[in-house]
């Protein structure tokens, strides 16, 4: 037993890949109880500053959030460029598409899960630029995608 | 915006089909900077009560589970029995099989479902019997199975 690479209590979303964002969010919405929330279309480069596989990348995506206690539910619905979401859709279809934890520093979690062979696929800036997210790659050692979450220190 | 089927404070679990539960243990375990934790055989239909499609089963699992804030990370081997464990394994090799919630109520729970097209694939009773599961399959219409947990009133 040695550090966590991710804290257990870490774990904060569990992210859907769908094709339909509207109507997606309008079923979780009558499940859950819950109203439908907005649609977030997130920026393209110049503000995400997104890259895939370490090069800008002009992709985006439609978001929606539930709330659900410790957790969000986040359903992604992709564009058609090149991103880890359309991937994952192209490939899969709907589903979970990853699980993903709050982390403090970035560059190290990375580098810790490097030595696993566990390498970063996807970066960019939150839509309203306050943190980042890294989606790594584990789907050979974990059975999904890791999404790691940091917030920016706020002034 | 109606009453909740799913209490959305009632997501509790994120289930994993593996293939060797003992190596994936492990490399969670490390991920996780967590003590792996003790692999648990579930009984046959004599204890556990399983029903596969309505039909009594004696298909079993390996299980563990890792505690992470208010979450699980339920991990499940099967065995070569029909269920919906051998069924994912089959279909999509290892991954996410399904998000489980808290329920008061299993009956109500899943005519409620019903509505929406969402039927019940396998129950049974918890290891301890203190409790039964219900997977209900979700995945046409959030992307993924869904089960339900109802711990028992103690006496």
């Amino acid at each position: 037993m040695t550090a966590p690479i991710l804290r257990p209590d870490g774990l904060c979303q569990v992210g859907f890949i769908v094709k339909d964002i509207e109507a997606s969010a309008r079923k979780y919405a009558e499940t859950f109880g819950l109203p439908k929330p907005p649609i977030i279309q997130t920026p393209g480069f110049e503000k995400a500053k997104t890259t895939v596989a370490g090069t800008p990348s002009e992709a985006t995506a439609k978001l929606a959030f539930f709330r659900m206690g410790q957790l969000t539910i986040e359903l992604i619905e992709p564009d058609e460029k090149p991103s880890v979401w359309r991937d994952f859709l192209d490939k899969n279809g709907e589903g979970v598409h990853h699980i993903a934890f709050h982390v403090d520093d970035t560059n190290a979690t990375e580098n810790a899960l490097a030595k696993y062979g566990i390498k970063t696929e996807q970066q960019g800036l939150y839509t309203d630029a306050s943190g980042m997210y890294t989606y790594v790659d584990s789907t050979a050692q974990l059975g999904v995608m890791v999404e790691l979450l940091e917030s920016f220190p706020k002034a």
